[in-house]
């Protein structure tokens, strides 16, 4: 199973929602399916250029590794030249910082990833982790 | 002047239900800003997982080199070592074929580009011109 | 908006003096435009051949992610590796120190960034501001 | 020897002034040295935001080969694949048409070279070599 796409818009809306709600900087959410492949992607007026790229890195490196930001981060923390050849190893497509959130079906499998990017990481979470509890699934931030 | 979310929503929203209305393959759409970057994308349930790529490189190098897909085609037909070379310089991320459209504003500068993907080049066109149209602006094919 | 060429050649032709006021290494500057695009450049004689690539750099990491080059800095001493995989995601073009600024206009919208190399990263900073002030912009260092 | 900064800025400038004289497209011109790196480089207002890397890939072939455009562009249409594979060897870099121009000094050795884009291949040629003529140079186009 991968994460519709009807799924995907209401994460991203509701992501950007709660950014505007907790008056966040400019964000740009994107939704990867079980692949790590694009399934959807919104960048709010404002947002720097370069958003798309790093909010595809923080969700790309949740589902290639199966391991969410905040677990990528605390390995990152530990081991700084482990993530710096897994960045190289993906393309340089790995952003190991909160706001790359898993999504999970009922079962735990992955069905894709959400990337938010544009304020602090853990503010990126919470307007993620929204748009994910909007659209009736769970993610592993 | 770039393009808002706000038109880019219109673009994408109107692009797919084009699609559904001229019973299409499953349609990607993309739309970049004035400077190539990604504003805006959705890919339909059923779309390959690759889609993201083809759009974006359709409207990548609209953007780039100032030139919309049919007039990057009429170039690759009539030398196409000079596209491919292109396609080189920047990074493997143009497709010169139609369903790129160019995006100016009533002064005729560009303010982003559209790329359509998923069904014949000609019906990506066709659904791409129908967002377009929804929202206000004027697409170069 | 964008910046133009003729504020963009003051730009540089006036860091380049103040360079030579200050009696600086031969410096090498670049103005890149609101989309992170090269719009002009020059390299002093007797700077290193691949200063090009450090100016662009500096200048493209600031447009890119909207933080210029001392903020980019203090994020990369606070966690490098957040610097290091952002400059993978940027395809190894981001150099996160002094030198990269960020031109706005009145309103404060990103226009473009000026990038300077070829002193000490203080100096560097010194050179751009001065041709930044020269062109009745506005910096961000 | 190289080219230096100041005949690198008369070069850009009165190719230039050729274009606009021939009122040609917006224009964009760069200057390598004699190792293929970057001198200097203007682009037009209302050029597409992608010329720099068209520009560059015309000089640094040049440069690199040793090969000025016109003999790439007929090694291009005898043996397409070898230029396909040579835009590879140099990352990308080679775009193998008239427009890209080596500079000379009167021993003949080369000592940079010029790349112009904008136009017909033809136009960018009559802009490249006004603009070297007025430096007192040589160009082999």
């Amino acid at each position: 199973m991968t994460i519709s796409l009807r799924k995907a818009r209401t994460i991203i809306r509701k992501a950007l929602e709660k950014g505007r709600e907790l008056e966040l900087k400019p964000l740009s959410v994107v939704v990867l399916d079980a692949g790590g492949h694009v399934q959807a992607f919104e960048r709010e007026d404002g947002a720097a250029p370069g958003r798309f790229a790093i909010a595809q890195g923080k969700a790309y490196g949740a589902v290639m590794l199966g391991m969410a930001g905040t677990a990528q981060m605390a390995r990152a923390e530990a081991q700084a030249y482990f993530m710096a050849a897994v960045n190289g190893v993906y393309g340089g497509q790995v952003v190991p910082v909160p706001g790359g959130v898993l999504l999970r079906d009922k079962k735990g499998a992955v069905i894709g990833a959400v990337g938010v990017t544009g304020d602090t990481s853990d503010n990126d979470v919470l307007a993620a982790v929204a748009g994910i509890e909007a659209a009736g699934l769970q993610g592993e931030i």
